[in-house]
């Protein structure tokens, strides 16, 4: 998808809500549990029927796949191949977290872009420009590099000051991966729980989009993530994950999902119509 | 394992060598592609068998198996069940080089410690304390935490100086991660290509393990790296991958592979005696 494609999604919409498949089988409300041979891939199916009006992008959390196997990485396969299939308006992200030396870098992104059709895929960027470029080959898919990052362990070393620059380490990412990348093919991860920085970070990058985690159980809010991190084409993606699939644990969970999404999406539309952008 | 178990296994087999299974099914022998059902699986137990007297340890990359979806997934199963069954003595590292925040971290936890049996995994640093912990909560299991990569993009921002503390990240990486594991249940990756900072490194982790991939292809000194990296427990596991699984691509691509995993062997265990630990 291109970026344009994506802007034109989101004002279609009247939304930037991306919904993060976080699909742990261990909350799955006990009747799909009890009347499915794949549990996860039908519990993702609903929840895509119930909010794909409401959204532009999916975001399926791989550990969530790979902790039960062979299992998970079928259902994670087959949910990609449905929102492809019935969706194709959907943005489809592998947050995934990825980055390894060149050759490997080059076999994970066969894994998300040639063996499933992933737009997207979330890439941490110790290693490098090696271990990034080698996912931007592949025309119209998309890196997500981590930036800035939701959690409490972002202290721990993405604010640390160069000595030379005096840039922080998420802003060294910032400025050094443009050379990388394009707005065309390039995103960032910045955390909700942070969105006073977001001013800084988009006087780096003005035009790339951000993935924006954090808003919902992670306690960030999308007034303020919208204030500071707008801009011309939107250049938001907001993530929610756990408020909206497990917003109800029985068998109106759909509706649940659905009312929860249309929450944060009628919030977006309020936004984006106050900044003109529809 | 423990540390004292690995050390126990170093000495008696005359070896610090890990055999990195980066399995590619496009260079697998033509006779066992067109031969099985299951080529990568059947691949990685001839190399195992060629190899398993002469190292301590075997390093799946994920990517490679990742790579071709679910039969890949399968293979990589089927192949740590086969080691841990065959060679209970030898150390399986997942390479993976994740890290998430800590909910999802837990999962990719259950993925290597609960439903693999992997001792160890490879894990980024970039999100910090509470992306590493989880994996930390299983018995007898490892983290390998990314210090200084062996590839180009190390110099990126690993090598980046503190403003306060004049610590360069990886120092930073190194120091700050002590407190979150301990020598024995954490290791440190750090690149053959950068061997000369070894003696950096252990000033800062005496006791620790360090996983040093890029012997061989990559282009590090065995001799080198155990010069300013080994301790009195040895405390280095050095991977080759490519040099050994695909020394040969025809039919006698186990004693081709034999052959350069002695020759590794036979330069340690001089380096061992040498150094006075066998």
């Amino acid at each position: 998808m291109t970026k344009q494609e994506l802007f034109e999604n989101i004002k279609r919409k009247e939304s930037f809500l991306c919904v993060g498949l976080d699909t742990d089988i261990n909350k799955i409300p006990e009747h799909i549990l009890n009347n499915s041979d794949d549990p996860i891939f039908d519990f993702n199916v609903q929840i895509v029927k119930a909010t794909a009006d409401l959204c532009v992008a999916y975001k399926p959390n791989l550990a969530f796949y790979e902790s039960i196997g062979l299992a998970g990485w079928d259902a994670l396969e087959r949910t990609v191949d449905y929102i492809r299939a019935e969706y194709p308006d959907q943005f489809i992200i592998a947050d995934a977290k990825r980055g390894d030396i060149g050759n490997t870098s080059a076999m994970y992104a066969r894994s998300f872009f040639g063996n499933m059709d992933f737009d997207a895929v979330t890439v941490a960027p110790y290693m490098g420009e090696d271990s990034v470029t080698p996912f931007l080959t592949y025309e119209n898919k998309w890196v997500i590099l981590l930036a800035l990052t939701s959690n409490k362990g972002a202290f721990d070393f993405q604010l640390m000051k160069d000595a030379d620059s005096s840039d922080r380490l998420f802003e060294k990412v910032l400025k050094k991966s443009q050379s990388w990348g394009t707005a065309e093919n390039m995103m960032y991860v910045v955390g909700a729980t942070k969105a006073e920085m977001l001013t800084e970070i988009r006087s780096i990058v003005p035009e790339h989009f951000l993935l924006v985690p954090g808003v919902g159980a992670q306690g960030g809010s999308l007034a303020e993530v919208a204030e500071y991190g707008l801009n011309d084409q939107c250049g938001l993606l907001v993530n929610s994950s756990r408020q909206i699939i497990y917003a109800s644990s029985d068998s109106d969970f759909k509706d649940a999902a659905h009312d929860e999404a249309r929450k944060l999406q009628a919030e977006m539309s309020d936004i984006l119509k106050n900044r003109g952008l529809i």
